[in-house]
């Protein structure tokens, strides 16, 4: 049987951890599986030419004991000649401001210390003590609250900077090199409570099965996670191809193209869809209703549809495409298909979620509203169209003798450009009528010698 | 909230399950979730048009009581209108003949039973009773006992004939629609026992999962088992595509090239290693741990070695590629490589486990074993070669006057033609000196006018 030694070597091979030079910062709580970790480094640090850094972070839980805690973690690490880094947050602080778990706040703290120290100290590698077990508690984690094949690879051995030499031993195995090599790690006492999902998988869940369903089970599950992990990457390479064809990054947000999409098997739109999420959303916003639920807006559903997804993120149906953006509907420049307007009647334009009311009559009011306008009958040449704005666009406004550019007048209004093709522009045969809800052309709400009106009102779809 | 009726329905229509006019037998053991499904199925007969037939068999554990059960089946079949083929069998001794569990035994019993009624009356579909319970318990098992994406597409809707419209509902929908409808189901107390590793997931161990981890936990594994699912067939078919190019099916087993297979990504190796397997082998027979195996005798290993893989299938490493076959080597037809016979020495041939070894001596034998051969020292032209018989090959055997070809040699000495590649041609720098084991020519053998000779004698390697 391979030694943790061994197996930690071939796991830095495999996983190519750790180059000669390196500076490699190590975490380290203080517990066995860090303090293994810190002391087989120690011991490969000359054979393959690597430095070494201690980090470790006091998360104000346990006063007295924690700050010893930390002297003894520092002292360790200099008797083996080994710099270290002691910092101190107050992680219950953390998680109350943030309304995060203090679990959550403590895996944050830790995050944005070593990533800092990472920085600041010109580090390579960041290794974490992370094992086997902890390996076999994630994936029954991820298993029994729903996961796809990305959960079930589990934590990853590399990741960026982060290595994680340990991943491949398990318990059992650490606490017997602790034991072997007189390490006397300290021990969390929280870790020993049911508080948490985690520490109930592992305090009654993971020896239950082990006893009753299969004795090899942190084996199988580890085992289970390197194969989920290369599938994971294939078909993730797979998705990065298939992404290319059916999914443009805009200004307006993530566009994933109809035509391209719907030839693809399941399989890969489903993940097509949770890649478009996260350009624009969280890595973990996304869950699998959601997927199943823009994928049905995706083939089914009508234009102008929009579907509220978690972190505000929106997705819009738009002709020939969704597209995924973040914020407010009426800040995103949507694309008004070209419509005949038919008078009397009600014109919905989904896309940008509002209605367009025709009707005659024979009288204007005294007052006439930012969102309607009345047009002579005898002045225009039917049909009406609804449509955004053109390249070349002009139209004399009211007031003006001679007519002038659109775009030059969207500009003085200082109407910000990216909501500039979601203003429904009215016109004739002849020419642009009305800038809806804004400024309307020299024939209208002139006085009709006929007494005869066509009146548009545009209003919020409800 | 859907009623159990619309989601069997939709389960229905969603999976083509049943197509107008078809004849479904319903596999009825007389619980709660055949017998539902009986009902639904036979409310849903008139809409879609197709026929019923009901399918019972008694695994003989439970004497009187089952044969009651049986004929209780029949009338309530016969009572909605559906004719029914009651089966005995005894499970229990096929178990013991089978050398299989009970359990093992009466699937395989019902699978029996099923197929040929199926065969017999010309049936298109075998409707089965398992639902969202099951799958979640199927899911659990196989994640437990070590499973990939296969294992976790759980229990499948359609798998050919069969079809399985009750797999999205849950158990406890399932007893309500038998109380709502005065069902009354029989229930088999075997269940109740935790004798099976089933019955410990159901009992013991998703009573405290959903109490103590998720709530949802039944429809999020058949929620999984649906991504999965998905994502097998987009693997498979991708599998499906590199064996085209990977895979060749040959008289002496299945081959994989290595020069094509070595450019696919790990995930598809696997997946290429699995389905080589499988063309010989049982379907379930071959684990990761095989699998791995294989790929490293593939990319890694000798030619020549063999590994040996459960059901009694074999892989040899040839130059370009490994061989999957099943039975004896010797049966299988090797190409040798050409090498060089350093004398004195030992050559291995790992391609046909035999070992070539020559040395010197100053006499002859009395009588010389087919498996040695003594050559005079001035009669030949060194260096010494072995390989596989070449096309064109020709000799002058011992007693004869001319050449002949060695194909025609062969055709006389009845050799089958699968293992003439593996049979050791020796030659020297003019020709063929030795069949090995067989024949030699006509400048082996005779008196040395030096007394001195090269004897080379082939041996099984050990």
């Amino acid at each position: 049987m391979e030694t943790i030694y061994d197996k930690v070597v071939l796991t830095i091979k495999q996983y190519n951890m750790i180059e000669p030079d390196e500076l490699v910062i190590v975490g380290v709580s203080g517990g066995p599986d860090s303090i293994a970790m810190l002391h087989i480094l120690a011991r490969l640090q000359k054979g393959i030419g690597f430095k070494l850094h201690v980090a470790h972070l006091d998360h104000s839980f346990r006063g007295k004991q924690a700050e010893d805690e930390a002297i003894w973690v520092k002292s360790i690490a200099e008797s083996w000649g080994i710099t270290c880094t002691l910092a101190k947050q107050d992680v219950s602080a953390l998680a109350k401001e943030k309304r995060i778990s203090t679990q959550d706040a403590g895996h944050l703290a830790r995050k944005d210390f070593f990533l800092s120290l990472l920085e600041k100290m010109g580090a390579q590698k960041l290794a974490l003590g992370h094992q086997a077990n902890d390996q076999a508690e994630t994936m029954l984690m991820h298993f029994l609250t729903g996961a796809g094949s990305e959960g079930l690879s589990g934590i990853l051995p590399r990741q960026g900077p982060f290595i994680r030499p340990l991943l491949f031993v398990e318990r059992a195995e650490i606490e017997k090199y602790c034991l072997d090599h007189n390490l006397d790690p300290r021990r969390d006492p929280s870790n020993e409570k049911d508080i948490y999902l985690r520490n109930k998988i592992r305090n009654q869940l993971l020896p239950w099965l082990t006893e009753n369903i299969n004795p090899n089970l942190i084996n199988t599950l580890n085992r289970t996670s390197q194969i989920f992990l290369f599938q994971e990457q294939y078909l993730q390479a797979k998705t990065n191809k298939a992404a290319l064809k059916c999914i443009l990054q805009e200004e307006q947000g993530t566009k994933i193209i109809l035509e391209s999409f719907s030839k693809l098997p399941l399989a890969l739109q489903r993940r097509l869809i949770r890649s478009a999420y996260q350009t624009v959303g969280k890595k973990q916003g996304i869950q699998f209703k959601h997927v199943e639920e823009v994928r049905e807006l995706l083939l089914n559903k009508q234009v102008g549809k929009v579907l509220h997804l978690p972190d505000d993120i929106k997705v819009i149906k738009e002709y020939e495409s969704v597209v995924f953006y973040r914020g407010d509907r009426h800040e995103y420049n949507v694309a008004i298909k070209k419509r005949v307007i038919t008078v009397p009647g009600d014109i919905a334009i989904p896309e940008i979620g509002q209605i367009i009311k025709t009707g005659y009559t024979d009288r204007l009011p005294e007052e006439i509203p930012k969102n309607e306008v009345y047009l002579p009958w005898e002045e225009f040449s039917p049909p009406l169209y609804v449509r955004s704005r053109l390249e070349g666009d002009k139209f004399s406004p009211y007031g003006y003798n001679k007519s002038r550019k659109l775009k030059e007048y969207f500009i003085d209004k200082k109407i910000p450009r990216k909501i500039r093709d979601s203003i429904p522009v009215i016109t004739d045969q002849k020419g642009i009528m009305w800038i809806a809800g804004m400024d309307f052309g020299m024939r209208v709400n002139k006085k009709s010698r006929l007494n005869k009106y066509v009146v548009i009102k545009i209003e919020k779809e409800h």
